[in-house]
This record gives structure tokens, C-alpha cells and sequence, in this order.
């Protein structure tokens, strides 16, 4: 039978979602206490990788079981031997067609920068930014990036996916004390995508960018021109639609 | 000459605000420093201790230094070799008669709770508790903890302090988003004070004691009728008056 999973976790304490050998990540973390509790080699299949650092609020994943359990007592299981940096939200029992990442529809993530006094308390979950920002020149650049786009310009050297075009139906920016979260909600995004785009909405933030300009960095398709990608720590996966 | 530290920390990366042989405190990891820049043996007295796991967003100290440095330079050099989970965010020259623990009038503390969805991203700053509270009955009971009082009650077994007596300037106690943030402004608290109210006010809300209980627990000087002490990561210094 197949489970359906929603949880959360704290990125500063993984090295990244996806398993790899010899590190402590947030998949080959399940997938342990799974294998452990079903007495087999559980498989876990996400929406999507967050890289290292980077904080989620609602992933979600499937994976195939044997034993007979009720949803209810696997997440009892699961919560009662995570050590609190990762949390089951909710498993549910689903049907075998369900795909976690295939069937997904569209994906929210937030980006989060303080522009207060540098706190080490939320160094984790909100990037330190720590100046002053432009709020009205970064949501004019945000409009260039809407759309159905070739996003080459933003996407990580090592991405191995052919295809760059995606839709990003919306980027929402708001400021509310000293905090600026960025609500980013497209089909899909690519790697280091939203990080390289908020690092280029810093850099018009700053002044040292015209909002205009970020059209023409994304139709020239070259990565070169977008600066210093934002740091993975004001990451948040929020949401997955199916 | 004299400088006065204002500093904030995450509690999480230190065994308390206080040196401890063999441990990582926040004392000793800013007394390194100090004492490398000054080539002798620099001494920090605070306003007071924070526990294991309290965060400060604005801890006071002050030092001796025999160096000539300004206060800027100081404050830059300090920053620099920080590790990110101490910053410091002002450093200011100050009177021989300075004293950062003899010269306090009054201290902000915050304690927040979530009701919400265990959160593993928040969970060093906020205390999951995640279940739904009765904060009208909270800040009914809280009112009882005001004044002029001995807190025999609310205090550590190994506090050393003989006088339990304290004053209690104001409670006040706020829900924005399923999070509970209870402000506590006194002259000083004793050890475990606030965590032990706070644990009480939490059973208040749980409606397992009745607001006006407090009062008798209160005037009782028996730490005994106080049940289980809320955990020390729902717990922030916010401000040193002078």
C-alpha cells in the first residue's frame, strides 16, 4: 500500500534533502526509521530536493509499505523517534496511482531577509541581510520575472534538466517589521532558481540594478549576469498542490 | 577604561550564559576574545545569567580594558571573530561607576508559546506546546503575579540569593498567529522565576488550576504547588533598563 506524507524540518541541521552517502540528510533520515519500522528497503519519492539549508514547512513525499499499519500509527511511530529537527505533519493512505512528484501541480516557497540589527536567533530561517532595501524598485523587477519563461539566467551550473522554461504564476513581496518575505508560487522551479532570483531582486533592492533590467536578464539566458545568489537559509518550502 | 556590551545570542549554541569549565558559554567565548585583544585577562560582568537554551536580544555587560581602542573598532573586531551565534550590537565607552549587574533597574523578558503545528524551524525559539491555551483565563491569572512580592514559589531549589522578594512592574500577555508572546517587565527575577510562572500560567490556560489558584500558590512560598517548569527555549531577554 502506498502512504502519502506532509512534513516539515529545519534545513540547518541536514545536509540537504537528498540522501548521500556518509551525511545526515532529511530523506535518508525517514527512510531509515521507515526501512527500520517495515522491516524492508523503503524507497521515499519527494515533490522535490531542497539543497542544503534550506527550511520546509510542508514537504511531501510517498513511499510504498508492506507492513498492515493505519496512517494514524505511522505518524505516531515516526514522531516518536524523529529527534524534533524533522516533523510529520500528516501521513495519509493513498492510492497506488499517486506520484509525489510527477503529480504535482504547483509549488509555493517564501524567501525571508531582515533588514533589523543582525539576529543570531533567527540566523537559521531568515537571511541577515541586515540594510536597507528598495521594496517599491524589487516588486517593479518582480513583474519581469512572471510568466511562462526560459529561466537559464537563474538556474544552478550543475542543473541537470534540459528544459529551463517554467510559469511562475506569482511573486507577492511584502514588508512587515523590518522582515521581508518574497511568496514565490510556479509550476516548478529549477535549481538554486528562486535564490538566484532573489539575489538579483537584492541587487535592485540596493539600487545598484534598474528594475528594467532584470527583463533583459532573463531573455539574455545567461547566468553570468545575475550576481550573488541568495544564501539557502531564507528558504522556505511552503506549499505543494496537487 | 570601561566599556559597556549590549549583545544578543542564540541560546541553543551554549551551555548558559555563564562560564563553566569545558563548556561552551557565552561568558567565556566573548572573555576569549576580549582577552586576546587585550593581551591580559579581561573579566565580563553582565546584568544577570541567562539558563541553557535562553536567547537575549539585548544582554548587557561590561569590561576593563587596558588597550587603546575606540568602541567602534572594538564592536568590528569582536564581530569579525564570532562564530555568528553571539552578535554584538553596540559597544560604547562608558563611566568607571558603570556597573552592568549593580546598576540595573528593570529587565524585559518574553516567553512565547506556539498553539500552532509543531514547527522543527522554530522550535529553539518558540516552545512548541501546540495545543490550544485559555489565554483569557492566563491573563486573569496573571494578574494575580503583579507587585511587589516573594516569589518563593517560582524559584530554583538552588538559587543562592537568600531575598525572594522581587517587584513585578507588568504582565501582559498577547495571541497573533497562534503564537502566545507574554511580556514580563520587573526590577529582577530569581532563577527559574519566569519559566516557572510561565509553567504555571500554562496549566491556567489548560484549565487544569483556576486564574485566582494563583494566588494562593503565590503567597504559599512552596515551590512544590508549581508543576512542571516551561522549557528554556520559549525564552528571550529582551531588554536591560538602567
Amino acid at each position: 500500500m502506498r502512504f502519502k506524507i506532509d512534513f516539515s524540518y529545519d534545513g540547518s541541521s541536514f545536509s540537504g534533502y537528498q540522501k548521500q552517502p556518509g551525511k545526515r540528510t532529511v530523506q535518508s533520515e525517514i527512510e531509515l526509521l521507515l526501512s527500520s519500522i517495515d522491516e524492508s528497503n523503503v524507497k521515499l519519492i519527494a515533490a522535490g530536493r531542497t539543497d542544503k539549508g534550506v527550511n520546509a514547512l510542508h514537504q511531501i513525499a510517498h513511499f510504498d509499505f508492506h507492513k498492515e499499519i493505519t496512517a494514524y500509527k505511522l505518524k505516531g511511530a515516526l514522531n516518536g523517534r524523529l529527534k524534533g529537527d524533522i516533523y510529520i505533519n500528516d501521513v495519509e493512505l493513498v492510492d497506488d496511482s499517486f506520484h509525489a512528484r510527477f503529480n504535482v501541480k504547483s509549488k509555493v516557497y517564501e524567501y525571508y531577509i531582515s533588514t533589523n540589527l543582525y539576529n543570531p536567533i533567527l540566523r537559521n530561517n531568515i537571511y541577515q541581510y541586515c540594510k536597507k532595501l528598495n521594496i517599491k524598485n524589487m516588486i517593479d523587477a518582480s513583474k519581469y520575472l512572471l510568466g511562462t519563461n526560459d529561466y537559464s539566467s537563474f538556474v544552478a551550473s550543475d542543473e541537470v534538466r534540459e528544459d529551463k522554461v517554467r510559469t511562475i504564476y506569482d511573486i507577492c513581496i511584502k514588508e512587515e517589521a523590518g522582515i521581508i518575505t518574497f511568496t514565490f508560487h510556479g509550476d516548478g522551479f529549477l535549481k538554486y532558481q528562486i535564490r538566484n532570483m532573489v539575489g538579483l531582486l537584492i541587487d535592485v533592492g540596493k539600487e545598484k540594478i534598474k528594475p528594467e533590467k532584470v527583463k533583459d536578464i532573463l531573455l539574455s539566458k545567461d547566468r553570468k549576469l545575475v550576481g550573488k545568489i541568495a544564501p539557502a537559509e531564507g528558504l522556505t518550502l511552503i506549499k505543494i498542490n496537487y
